[in-house]
């Protein structure tokens, strides 16, 4: 250690994705680099090298002039033990910037370059500046079918990629995913215990909400554990086939996530970087096989049958081209699936229909059996168009419920589920009529007023849908809180519109 | 002091601009609210309110639960002591996103949304990410003529504007711009002795140098004051009928200030920005009548004709429904006018052409002289033809020598200009031949190399032009530098490549 190292030290201060670096004002490499707050700078230690930004510290509890602190997220990517000597230098501009600066003029890009891009996006070595040009560069239909390949195949590069070859011994690897937008569409919740049932293996990961009132993660939450380390999902994967877990920890596709937080606040979600984003997440996991359910409807994220053909054939393009075999369903995306809307009332719609429940809602059992059935003619030993009936008999024997059971024991069962809010409100139906629309995304948006997906037991339970008649005064949805504040917001937005179409007959 | 209180407390950590809040990960409202990392948030206490971005702490010692900790500038800026209450909410989105969304999303827009999206560009409240998606989806001709307007209109608007009709009464108050990209072209500090020599009014505002190796602000600064406050800049053009100083203290256009900072690091110079940015500011400025110059050649912003040709009509279609009399020039830019690039030198050549010294640059002279020509023939006095010969005869007679020397004593001579980098090193041909190119883009490299424009007396000082006839051995041009490391890396630069293209006779 010499007269340039400086000391690691932990600063227990979450900045999630942006890594920050802490140096006191005192500190000699400060003053004679002529460093300033915000600077981007290079952390060397151990061979390792990061990225952060800097920020000047003037307080020496936090760092002294000897130390190098660094955010939570920057020590775990550094990986080194507190006190190991390290230095700083200023950053160097991201290799890929030409290349970058090439999309936004609107040219096409190499595969060399999309890979050089994803490799410096992983590496946090873009900058929010540089993540959102990307992301608004590449927006629409701004990729060809070709760049999306490299895309994805650049995603996956950039990360971790699970190999479940041993446990299926060049069998197939399952899984299903819905491209979203339609609310309470918890089908994975069915098709998992369905298909792993079956002897499939099938190692589920899912995101937890982004947009929307409940994700499957936040959804199973309300049933067992879903954050698990990445060793445990591996034994419960060997033990059950399958799992129902959070994503998040699996680090598959660093790049994608940190382009997700750059999307959201940009309402940005554009075919390319869809099918990047879910192709790289289901390579990257190990899946060999998949079935992609794309919902159309006039208020879901594909509005129209020429659309999702022509996203259809982006997911197979590049699907074909990195040999996943890949099965797209287009679905009806018209209203939700089900009846509830945020975690704890999908969770009861999934377990009714677990349960055989003769009041499960039909439209989510049909639709996961279609699901499950295509999952399941995946089985070589399966003969084409029998999946339907076998996943029909899974469920109704109750082998379903049962491998649920094991699934929610293996994950760790929450000894005291969330229950639903009690702070309840209905809305009512003003006028006679026939339910001919109901708009998913203020139906959504009404969930998260009322708390979901955070306050898992808040949400929207729908008690019409679309085709049924009702009369003056008979409630369309009941909306369930937890706090009086979030009742009272999502009451207020069901009153200015409350998201159902009704035709008079 | 209610339950849903915290207690400010500084946190002695500086994030300079950037206030960031921090939040124990067991606050109270962190949990309730589901605050993540990097969440915008509004901090409120004793009647203020202050934007911050928010940290997550897992360490009690830097914020306890009950405890909201301000970095340095934020807690500076808030102005209440430590152990205040204070509360904290997430921050309103700008009322502008969904009009940002719908051009990202490739919508033309409106004038009232481009209004509200600037209107919120000059009050900060866009983060960067919103900023660079602007930018980038605004970028190339993404934005058609009416939204170019449009945003000019909202430019000019959001900032200061000032009015220079007392002093004029009705006749014009000119200005002359260049859209940039050609080193050398300092034609400005010509065009306003001459033309206020003429007694024309000219209250020249200009940037310092972005991208390049010297702006006209940062050569003027080798001679006299630059950043003059707003009411002495006044004074100053009541006293000469002009100035030449840096604009950037009257707060004209503050939108384009802020978009600028995000343009630059992406490389990004659109036609729609470009001519917002320059019109908005002239506008702003005061300024009646405009010759532009456009500069088109293989190695300029503007490399053909037809493109030259289509932002002229951009610039004329805006300027003329905002009342900008405008005159467009497109000039030869297949080179670096005169032979100086850096502060030192470019001031060298400018004051060459004054003294009408028999070396000075004849490029720089001629094309000043038709510049100041162009925007003499805006007097309503002089005959249409007669401008040319007018600005020859002042700057012949010495007038504008003598107009110069009043400018630099009413802004403020240098006691002691910045002399020549004494560190130089001649790049010299290696076979005979003519030249035939010069790379416009590498010379500045190399002059910014050296230092330009930070260090003034570093740059390039050009030895041969296009068309002229080298031996082996002969300069092509000489670097200056102040410091030997920056000669190292324009050397080496100027090793790999020497920006000349010469063709054997």
């Amino acid at each position: 250690m010499d007269a340039h190292d400086l000391q690691i030290r932990r600063v227990g201060i979450d900045t999630w994705r942006e890594n920050v670096a802490y140096l006191h004002r005192d500190c000699a490499v400060v003053r004679a680099a002529g460093f300033q707050a915000l600077a981007k700078v290079q952390v060397k230690a151990n061979g390792q090298t990061i990225s952060a930004v800097l920020n000047v510290v003037d307080d020496a509890r936090i760092v002294s002039a000897c130390e190098l602190g660094l955010s939570e997220d920057a020590f775990a990517r550094l990986d080194v033990a507190e006190g190991h000597p390290a230095r700083i230098a200023p950053a160097e501009p991201p290799e890929s910037l030409p290349a970058l600066y090439r999309k936004v003029a609107g040219e096409r890009l190499e595969r060399e370059d999309l890979h050089a891009i994803i490799r410096d996006v992983a590496a946090a070595r873009y900058s929010k500046i540089e993540l959102a040009a990307f992301v608004v560069a590449t927006n629409g239909y701004d990729l060809d079918r070709d760049e999306v390949l490299h895309l994805t195949s650049a995603m996956i590069a950039a990360g971790r990629r699970l190999d479940w070859q041993h446990a299926v011994r060049g069998g197939p690897v399952v899984d299903k995913h819905c491209i979203g937008g339609i609310p309470g569409n918890r089908t994975s919740m069915l098709v998992v215990p369905i298909v792993t049932a079956h002897g499939m293996l099938c190692p589920k990961t899912s995101s937890r909400a982004i947009t929307s009132p409940a994700g499957t993660a936040d959804t199973m939450e309300v049933l067992a554990d879903v954050e698990l380390p990445f060793e445990r999902l591996q034994q419960i994967v060997r033990d059950t086939n399958g799992c129902l877990a959070w994503g998040g920890t699996a680090d598959l596709s660093p790049a994608d996530d940190i382009l997700i937080s750059v999307e959201r606040p940009l309402a940005i979600d554009s075919p390319g970087q869809m099918v990047a984003s879910i192709l790289s997440k289901k390579i990257a996991a190990g899946s060999t096989h998949l079935v992609l359910d794309i919902p159309v409807g006039p208020t879901a994220k594909v509005r129209s049958m020429p659309a999702a053909q022509r996203l259809r054939k982006l997911f197979e393009y590049v699907a074909d081209r990195l040999h996943l075999q890949l099965d797209v369903m287009i679905t009806d995306g018209s209203q939700p699936i089900g009846r509830g809307i945020g975690p704890v009332l999908e969770a009861r719609d999934v377990m009714q229909v677990l349960h055989n429940d003769p009041d499960a809602p039909s439209d989510l059992r049909d639709k996961a059996l279609r699901l499950a059935g295509r999952v399941i003619e995946f089985d070589p030993d399966v003969r084409g168009g029998d999946g339907w009936r076998i996943a029909r008999d899974i469920l109704e024997s109750g082998r379903a419920l049962a491998q649920m059971q094991a699934l929610i024991d293996a994950q760790g069962r929450r000894a005291v589920p969330p229950t639903l809010g009690e702070l309840t409100y209905d809305v009512l139906a003003d006028a006679p009529g026939r339910v001919v629309a109901i708009d998913n995304l203020h139906l959504a948006r009404i969930a998260r007023l009322a708390g979901a997906p955070q306050v898992s037991g808040a949400g929207v339970d729908l008690r019409v849908k679309l085709g049924e008649a009702v009369q003056p005064g008979q409630p369309l949805y009941r909306i369930h809180a937890c706090f009086p504040a979030d009742l009272a917001f999502a009451c207020a937005a069901a009153g200015r519109a409350s998201g159902y179409g009704l035709r008079s007959e």
